[in-house]
């Protein structure tokens, strides 16, 4: 077992073919900056892909860890039941959940790695032996009164996403999304961001999927104890990991650093994502630079750790469903980032009279 | 010569299928209204289509209103010089404009007609003669001096841009999106825009092209001497149109209002489309139902638009570049939002416990 930090630091993306990418949409038949965000999309892209001007990317890989959370059975923060987690799980085996529908629409590859469902191994019959192959442990402590695991069962999952990543990368992938599934993640996922943003964690808890109020104040009770058993460990990102997230959580983190550190750009998605985005960059310092938001979740924690994360969301479409959604969402628009930057006429080619300077 | 109005009422697009796709979110995989604004974006789409669930738009057709605008000529309100119009109906025509990559990239055919561009009629030499075959005068009238045109001409574009509505749908359009190319048109939107909503002319003229803070003041001058000049007009839309539009967004006007006549959804793009689209709702009430605000568009008058029309636009990325971009990048959250309510698991197909209600 191994700890993926200290270990390789993450490579800058490419300066060059960023100011090569800012230079050429100053001369294409536009007014300057009229095409927003999108411009600054494709300065992105061309630095991840080192080459300006960047290609849509066209194979993008989607990998959903799911796991369960004891805070949601023990304290009851969510609308659903904890035997979901599974059910989902073998709904995105089947291709049914909204990530396997956007994912075909978008032409997205979807794998789900079950790193802590808390559900008898054979709960997926024959559909996909290789789903729980790894998984870590079934379940998670209650974080608002234990540890979600062990801190070698931290390390174990974090040497897991990074696994994960890697396998990904060799499978061909030019883009990876992280998504989630898991009754009571978004309870985690608000104490990591309050914790690692120093935020209120009555303020930054959020519905989830859509509790009552009388649910929302047990969350957000849940999300303080929380964050208060862990409030010494904020330096120590395993430790914390351990403490008061999950081992799907910490798979992510290590994907997502893992994923840095071998020069691949993400798409982030919803809270869960953004929470782990956030462990994952004080792992491997730069590693935002990798990382482009999909979209603005509305929970509201997921607001906080993209501003701390310094990134704008692509799409703010009210979205807080999870699975890579958001992330998928955004990939058609950054498809038109790129394809405009590579394939519009310029001012000279075009013979089209630019403004003075 | 006829004018569309008083013309063939609007249809309402169908109850029945919007009903229908509101009860199917409800018992897809995922918590109720998890999927956001995508959710009512189906919802929009079933009953414009008439079915349920609806199918991602197969046959989009951009059409793009070119014209010429005296007011940047006269009062220098733009950061270009009035001939980058013709020359950027030619980028049009040999494919090389964002609006041509954009289109490409989501599958929508492109045509571009010159309504009122002030150039010889050779300027186009042999590309493509008929874009300029229903030309309805060259340029406009500095509208904050003199009327845009006559109110023949004005009855004129709006039937054009009814007729070209019904082209395309014959062509086999199942959406429809109006954009736009005219040095000096954002002038003229604020000034409709204005009137049409009783906002303050000052305070919602943008810098359109990124004008200067010099030109920025002539323009608000400018616009506020139009809206002056009109303010008689504003329960007259042919006249109000005479006065202070221009050829090309009356055509627009047409087009818009034609297509709801047929029963066919349009998806609006940026500030000229959002003027045109205030216009087309007073001569065809109902109108606004057919429409989808594929974006929000960075000219401040865009915004105070979209609320009068009761729109909420899709996609906010500052685009500011008009053309139909915005309303493309629409597209493919259209197809997602079309394909999770057609593909997804039910509860009781994927066998997965729902919420208690």
């Amino acid at each position: 077992m191994t700890i993926p930090s200290p270990s390789p630091s993450v490579p800058a993306p490419s300066r060059e073919a960023a100011r090569a990418a800012e230079s050429r949409q100053r001369i294409l038949t536009k007014p300057a900056g009229a095409l927003g965000r999108l411009e600054s999309a494709s300065v992105w892209m061309a630095a991840v892909q080192d080459t300006c001007p960047p290609h849509p990317f066209t194979a993008p890989r989607l990998v959903i860890f799911a796991g369960d959370h004891g805070i949601a059975r023990a304290s009851g923060t969510s609308a659903y039941p904890p035997e979901v987690t599974a059910q989902m799980v073998a709904n995105f085996v089947s291709g049914g959940a909204a990530a396997n529908v956007l994912a075909r629409q978008f032409h997205a590859h979807v794998r789900v790695v079950d790193v802590s469902v808390d559900a008898e191994p054979d709960y997926l019959d024959e559909q996909d032996p290789r789903v729980a192959a790894h998984r870590i442990r079934r379940g998670s402590g209650a974080i608002d009164r234990e540890d979600a695991m062990t801190l070698a069962e931290c390390e174990a999952a974090l040497d897991l996403g990074a696994r994960i990543a890697g396998e990904e990368i060799e499978a061909g992938a030019d883009v990876l999304i992280a998504g989630d599934m898991g009754i009571g993640n978004t309870a985690a996922a608000a104490a990591i961001i309050a914790l690692l943003t120093d935020s209120d964690p009555h303020q930054i808890t959020g519905r989830g999927t859509g509790v009552d109020d009388a649910t929302l104040a047990r969350k957000r009770a849940a999300v303080a104890a929380a964050v208060a058993r862990a409030s010494a460990d904020a330096n120590d990102v395993a430790r914390l990991l351990a403490r008061i997230s999950s081992p799907d959580i910490a798979a992510m983190v290590g994907f997502l650093s893992g994923a840095a550190r071998r020069s691949t750009p993400v798409i982030l998605d919803g809270v869960v994502s953004c929470a782990a985005a956030l462990a994952a960059g004080r792992l491997a310092p730069g590693a935002s630079e990798w990382w482009c938001a999909g979209h603005l979740s509305a929970e509201p924690a997921a607001h906080v750790a993209l501003i701390h994360l310094g990134l704008r969301p692509l799409i703010d479409l009210d979205l807080r469903l999870g699975e890579g959604t958001g992330a998928l969402l955004a990939l058609p628009l950054l498809a038109g980032a790129a394809a405009t930057l590579a394939e519009m006429a310029t001012f000279e080619s075009a013979g089209v009279t630019d403004r003075e300077h």
